[in-house]
């Protein structure tokens, strides 16, 4: 991770899984970010307290409300870490929130459908547009004209299941309405690239492996990849990416992924 | 279109543009189906009055009011289509319905990335799960194991706007709540081209060019291809279609889009 210098950074869905697990891993880093923004949907819950924990022992840990399928909570969420960074910008936004239901082709609904959308597609797009000032005050901070996820950057962590050529695990789940979400995802995350590029903002999509989380976990398959593995992997493929990465859709190891 | 016999089939937004344009060349074939179903959101409307005329001169065009962003109004065309049938199947579904918002990244609101994700992404989704039995008795009712659009398949109209690869026409059109919605169609098509295989339905995804309808002028340039050649292109595509070609992506040349 030699190649990280982070000031400032916003994970969602900080409070399990790789989220959380990105938070530990920069909180061990030889030089820790300033600031540690950690997004989660209900701070008090139950399903929050080792966040918590983190943060009562590391105040470079900032727990912000945020539930990114509504557009007020991300607003509220942009001005609170626009209060606290004062005049300096953020330098990464990790898009990591996301969630899954268990469906097949035929068990699909519209409700379904468009709930899964919201949270891992519209979320992304969201929170891109909110915390846009911010990532264009580090990238205008920063020395030197290239880019990096040390000068500002977007990771939209998506899956290979949204990969249409792999149509990977298949067999194993069908989740179309996951599919379709992460594969708009990357379509979201070219976008981003292409519109943010002129702003010094570098944009990619990421898998983060097959990973052994409550997600990963959930159709009582045993997933081969450790959350620290994955997020070490990912740091370190973070650490490398520079203007020519932009747009790219990358696994934890640093290999492409067909669209 | 030597290859293509088709008894019965539905189009969507059949009323103008792409869809009546189908409607049209399909009258026109040397065996035209019995059957062509055209789905309109407002068959009373204005702008169903060229459709209108068409179906009061060919018995073998039977108008259903039909909004694909609406789950009750698909279940109910997919009953009057099987009820016209009687016990026969229907051949070829194809969703043509679809709406752009000529929105800037800036500009998108999770109203509108819903609004265009339901209508493009959902809607084909569930036509193929309401139209499924009757496409299921299509494939039955045929001879041969292939797969071709003369016995039973789903045709999902994309855009190369879709494909995350190409980026085709940032420059134009950021329009990403479109893309996003395509890509995710892309993804459905694959899906659905995976679990309705077994049942013998060939299911494709197809980028009908930069066509001159209202659609592909909203943006006020000038789109290079005609209604006619753009059909015509499409239907030739249709009818060489086999096994092999299920969960493709193909543009009205037959050209291999990449995702």
């Amino acid at each position: 991770m030699a190649g990280l210098h982070i000031r400032s950074l916003l994970v969602t869905g900080a409070n399990r899984g790789i989220g959380l697990g990105l938070v530990q891993h920069f909180l061990r880093m030889p030089n820790p970010p300033q600031w540690i923004f950690a997004g989660c949907r209900d701070p008090k819950g139950q399903r929050a307290q080792e966040l918590q924990n983190l943060a009562s022992k590391h105040p470079n840990i900032i727990i912000i409300p945020l539930e990114v399928s509504d557009p007020a909570s991300i607003k509220a969420a942009a001005a609170k870490v626009g209060e606290r960074l004062g005049g300096s910008g953020l330098n990464l936004l990790i898009n990591n929130a996301g969630i899954v239901k268990l469906n097949t082709l035929d068990t699909e609904t519209s409700e379904d459908m468009r709930e899964i959308y919201t949270t891992n597609t519209i979320g992304p797009l969201l929170m891109g547009q909110a915390f846009l000032p911010l990532l264009k005050k580090a990238a205008q901070g920063s020395p030197g004209s290239g880019l990096s996820c040390s000068k500002a950057a977007i990771v939209n962590i998506s899956s290979i299941a949204g990969s249409i050529a792999s149509a990977f695990g298949w067999e194993l789940m069908q989740v179309t309405s996951y599919r379709c979400s992460k594969a708009a995802l990357n379509m979201l995350s070219k976008c981003q690239s292409l519109a943010y590029k002129e702003h010094g903002i570098l944009c990619v999509a990421l898998h983060p492996g097959w990973v052994q989380t409550d997600m990963g976990s959930s159709a009582g398959h045993a997933p081969p990849v450790t959350v620290d593995d994955s997020v070490q992997g990912m740091l370190k493929v973070l650490s490398s990416l520079s203007e020519k990465d932009t747009g790219a859709f990358l696994d934890w190891e640093g290999n492409v992924i067909p669209w």
